[in-house]
Order: C-alpha cells, then structure tokens, then sequence
C-alpha cells in the first residue's frame, strides 16, 4: 500500500470529472484509476464515502478523502514541494476557497436543469445560471487567471465543470462565448494547460450522454 | 485602520452566531462586532458580502471575509502563534474540513422547516434532521471532542449551531437528549469552555425569536 494514491471516479461526472485530476497532473502525482458509476452505488463507494455515496473519492495510503474541494486542499498540503494550488497569503486564499464554493455550490444544481428538465422549470434554471456565470466573469475582470498570473484553485474548480458547457449551451439554447467573453476566454487559457487538457472529458461525448440521461429521467 | 478586526454579525443567527465568534475568543482577538439583520439588506451587507448577501461577515485590514468555515481557516492561518483551530495532519484536517461542511451544508435546511414549516414538510424535515445528528454522533463516537481531546474546528462549527437546539426541540417535539445521549454530553463538554459560554446566544430568546419568524413565514 505505502504512498499509494487511488481516485474513484466517473468519466462524466459534474464534479468528480476533472476537479481532482488536474490538481493530481499539476503536482505529477501518480495514481490508479478506477472508474465508478455513482449512480450504481458499488460497495467500494459505499465503503469510501458511506455518508454522501458521491464521487470523486482520493485514496491515499489507505484512507479516503471525500469533497473535491477538500481533496484539492489535501493534495496541496501532501504534494506541497511541488506546483502550489493555492495562494500563500490567507487573504488570498479565503477568496480562492470563497470562489471555488461559489463554483461548487451554485452551478451544479441549475447545470442539471438545464440539459435535464423542460419549460418553467429549465427557464428558471438557466436564468439562474447565466447570473451566476455573469457572477463569476465580473469577478475574474481582466486576470489571466483567477488569482492573477497563476493557474490554480478557482481555475481547477472551473475547468472540472467546463465539460459540460457544450451540453449546457445545447439543452440552454444559448452560446456561452456570445454572452461571456471573458469567462470564455478564461477557459480557452485553462485549456491550454496539459494538466486539463488529459484531465477532462470530452465535450461530444458529454453531450451524447447527458442525451441519454435526459431520457432516462423523463421515463423515471 | 492598520489591524483593525470587525464582525458584521446578527445574535440569533443559525449559523452566523456563534462559529466565528468562538474562534475570535479562542484566539484572543479583540473585534468590534457590528449588530447587523441579513433580512435587512443593509447597505453594509451589501457593500461587503455583496454575492451572498449573508451574516457573518469577518472584515480585517478593511478586507472582508465571508462564510464562517472560511473564515474560521482564515482566523486560524492569520493568528497561528495562538490556540490552533485546525489539526496539522493533512488527512485529520481533511476529515475536520468533511464534517465541518457536513454541519454547514446538512442542518440549516431541515432545521429552519422544523420550526417554520407544518405538517408532512415539518415531518420530512425532522427525520432527516434526526438522521445527520445520528451520523454526526456516530462519526464523534466515544471521544471528548472531534478531534480527540482537543476542541477544534468542528466542535466549533457545531457550537455556532446550538443555540437552536431548544427552539428545533420544541418545535420537533422530540428530545436530543434522549435520542442523542453522546451528542448531548458532546454539546455539554463544549458549553465548559469559555469562548463558547460568551460567544452563543441564549437558547430561550432563540425560542421566543423562533415564534416570532413562524408567525412572519405564515403571515408572508
């Protein structure tokens, strides 16, 4: 076992997709892969994170980390020789935890609605949204990155979401780069990191299968 | 202004009230604390959480600080030479930051239906509540605080939330007392400590303001 590192994951996950993989890639930690369907509740889910049942979850030598967020901060603090993920200064990195939530809280739950629901309900869901993406622009401003020069918390928050934008826009009707400049722009930096790039899932495929989760859920 | 340390707070609070406060008094910090109602909105809200809109609001070299486990980090990383809030260990942090946010995200929803809603809505509420103190307390086990023997981060979180115990009791008409025996003597371990004593608010005027705010939620 020793330093073993082990992450349970699901390829198209919200959350669990990139969050943690780019944090891992960034600090060129190695580790073994296991795919988990959250909504199969496999045992080895239920016995890694017996109180949420959600992925991602980080193993390492033996003891589980749940929460990506919490897994970013924990990588950070074992792996800390390496690329920080974090700002030194506690100001900073209050507002990077600040920013990272705001991602983690706010956009999951109107995400879904917007690709998975009809009428009132996705209309309120995707101005709900848009607000939050407006929310989250106006705070990045002019920065390369969220903290300024260097890619880290907030960035690795976002780009572990970015691949559901295609199907977002697609349910949404609507062109993220058309109404969010700068947040695409912010993305499209993300992207040239080769820690998101072999992190994230890709787009098409997102959107095939939030296709087939969309019908899935109106038969439910 | 130089180390000025100021509280945006409001005394009956479910989750303002009490965390960070009992982290300031832990440290030692003195803060002008600043009386201020999140229904309100006031323009002092507005102009320093302007995202979320909520108490408490932590304002230190006139930068402010918002969502207490947050500012519950940045106190601890700010003051570090005092009384250490969270563990040192990566993984014992990560587990506090867990349970922590367990508190954070799991009682305020169905704690605020306890006594503000009726009927099956009150009914749903309440078991779900039951069900996140049965977890907490199994998760505390036999130890004297979360930590071991040292109060820290997450007693903290769970102390900024007592004060409403008696008001969901009442309102619930069950006793966590006699359901939760080990969370109960866990509550009354951390009532010994000071900072907790001057920080909470007093269960009984919590009550009286929980009849207020549920005839308001009717009349609205």
């Amino acid at each position: 076992m020793a330093d073993e590192v082990i992450l349970l994951d699901y390829w198209p996950s919200m959350f669990g997709m990139g969050t943690t993989k780019i944090a891992l890639a960034e600090k060129g930690v190695a580790y073994e892969y296991k795919e988990t369907d959250p909504r199969a509740k496999t045992s080895s889910l239920i016995e890694t994170n017996p109180i949420h049942k959600k992925i991602p979850v980080l193993i390492h030598k033996g003891k589980q980390i749940c929460e990506p967020l919490i897994q970013l901060e924990y990588i950070d603090e074992v792996w800390s020789d390496t690329y920080p993920i974090l700002p030194s200064d506690p100001y900073q990195k209050a507002q990077a935890r600040f920013w990272g939530a705001f991602i983690d809280k706010k956009f999951y739950d109107p995400s879904w609605k917007v690709w998975g629901t009809t009428g009132e309900e996705q209309v309120t869901a995707k101005k709900e949204l848009l607000e939050h993406f407006k929310t989250l622009e106006t705070e990045l401003g002019d920065k390369t990155y969220y903290g300024g020069d260097v890619f880290g918390f907030v960035d690795i928050a976002l780009m572990g979401y970015y691949s559901w934008f295609k199907a977002i826009e697609k349910f949404g009707e609507f062109s993220i780069e058309a109404e969010f400049p700068k947040l695409t722009q912010w993305t499209k930096r993300c992207l040239e990191r080769e820690s998101v790039v072999m992190s994230i899932a890709d787009s098409d495929k997102i959107v095939e299968y939030a296709y087939v989760l969309r019908r899935k859920l109106r038969a439910e």
